[in-house]
């Protein structure tokens, strides 16, 4: 994947947003779509469309639109959607049980094969056949089991001795939905849901417009 | 708040960053932070916060730091995070319920009032003292009740009609969870969590990093 080295990180925040759309039509069995119409689809601009497109070769023709069962594979291959990756889940609370539970996760490639707790009343249930595990033995699971992704659903205050579990665990990719920023070594990947900041824009936006 | 009009969408998105930060250092009574050691916590650099502060009046003396007391009262207040919110739950399973026991949005000034759902097994339990009723309820409580924020928690099919009956029961903001772009007039507030876009966006990285 070397010629997408240098497209930039706002380029590929936007793509899962492509790919999504894409993936509607697909179903929809729409052949073709213009940038005009992407773009009204993804609240982006024609233009911007047309130049983040352009990054990934030549999809469209000027005047017909784009092919949108090509330009679906692609973006489908540049995501790295296309391969397979094991996950784990730390906390087995609600939210833990909320992405357990979320079967669309398994389009993407994405297999939970484990969920770990402190709870004993938790531990050796299972849900959706994924098995729920005492904390303590996470360390022998991640010696045993390659894991992509870790997704830390635990309480704060134990996000970050959770992971440095992880990466000693060889983990290379973090989910985190703990309402901090976790440190970690600099080719660790994080990806934050801080639903508290969201609930936070949101309010502002509600109280800005009733003034 | 007529003075914040003029502040741009980009630099109110990084607020509720400023704000949960501020919010550690309040706790742990800390009285001074520096532009550097807040571009440390925030991932922000140096001179692009004092830029975005700036827009908020002089916290700051040259050399000195912000007073975090203050700068964090009056982010609060920007955010609209000192006033009172109800909402309400659409879909009590398990990203719902999740939202229900969250206690940390309470601190938002953040009160979920009721949670609606479909599936008859659920309706009259509660969770954290909060009632499940019948979906087929809804407008007549949105007639009784003023609510602020409706929480889409359903799956994708139903979601742009769960959207239609908050807007009828004169809800003004959607924190949607469900993974599609429900579509509402320009006056409705819709502050969307797709996961799947964060997982793939993830995933990216980690196949980009794996090269």
């Amino acid at each position: 994947m070397e010629k997408n080295k240098s497209i930039s990180k706002v380029v590929i925040r936007r793509l899962p947003k492509y790919y999504r759309h894409l993936e509607e039509l697909v179903k929809k069995d729409v052949d073709v779509i213009s940038s005009r119409e992407l773009g009204e689809k993804t609240g982006f601009t024609a233009s911007k469309i047309r130049q983040d497109l352009n990054h990934f070769g030549d999809f469209g023709q000027q005047g017909y639109g784009y092919n949108i069962q090509e330009l679906y594979k692609q973006i489908k291959s540049i995501l790295g959607l296309d391969k397979e990756y094991k996950a784990v889940i730390i906390g087995a609370g609600n939210l833990g049980q909320a992405i357990a539970n979320y079967t669309r996760f398994d389009k993407l490639g994405f297999e939970i094969k484990c969920i770990f707790d402190v709870n004993p009343k938790l531990i050796d249930m299972k849900i959706r056949d994924i098995p729920i595990r005492d904390i303590d033995e996470i360390n022998s699971f991640l010696e045993m089991e390659k894991i992509h992704i870790g997704i830390i659903c635990v309480p704060k205050r134990n996000a970050q001795d959770v992971t440095k579990k992880l990466i000693k665990g060889n983990v290379k990719a973090i989910w985190n939905f703990a309402p901090i920023d976790i440190l970690a070594p600099s080719n660790i990947i994080i990806e934050n849901v801080h639903l508290n900041e969201s609930l936070a824009r949101l309010i502002y936006f509600l109280n800005e417009s009733d003034d």
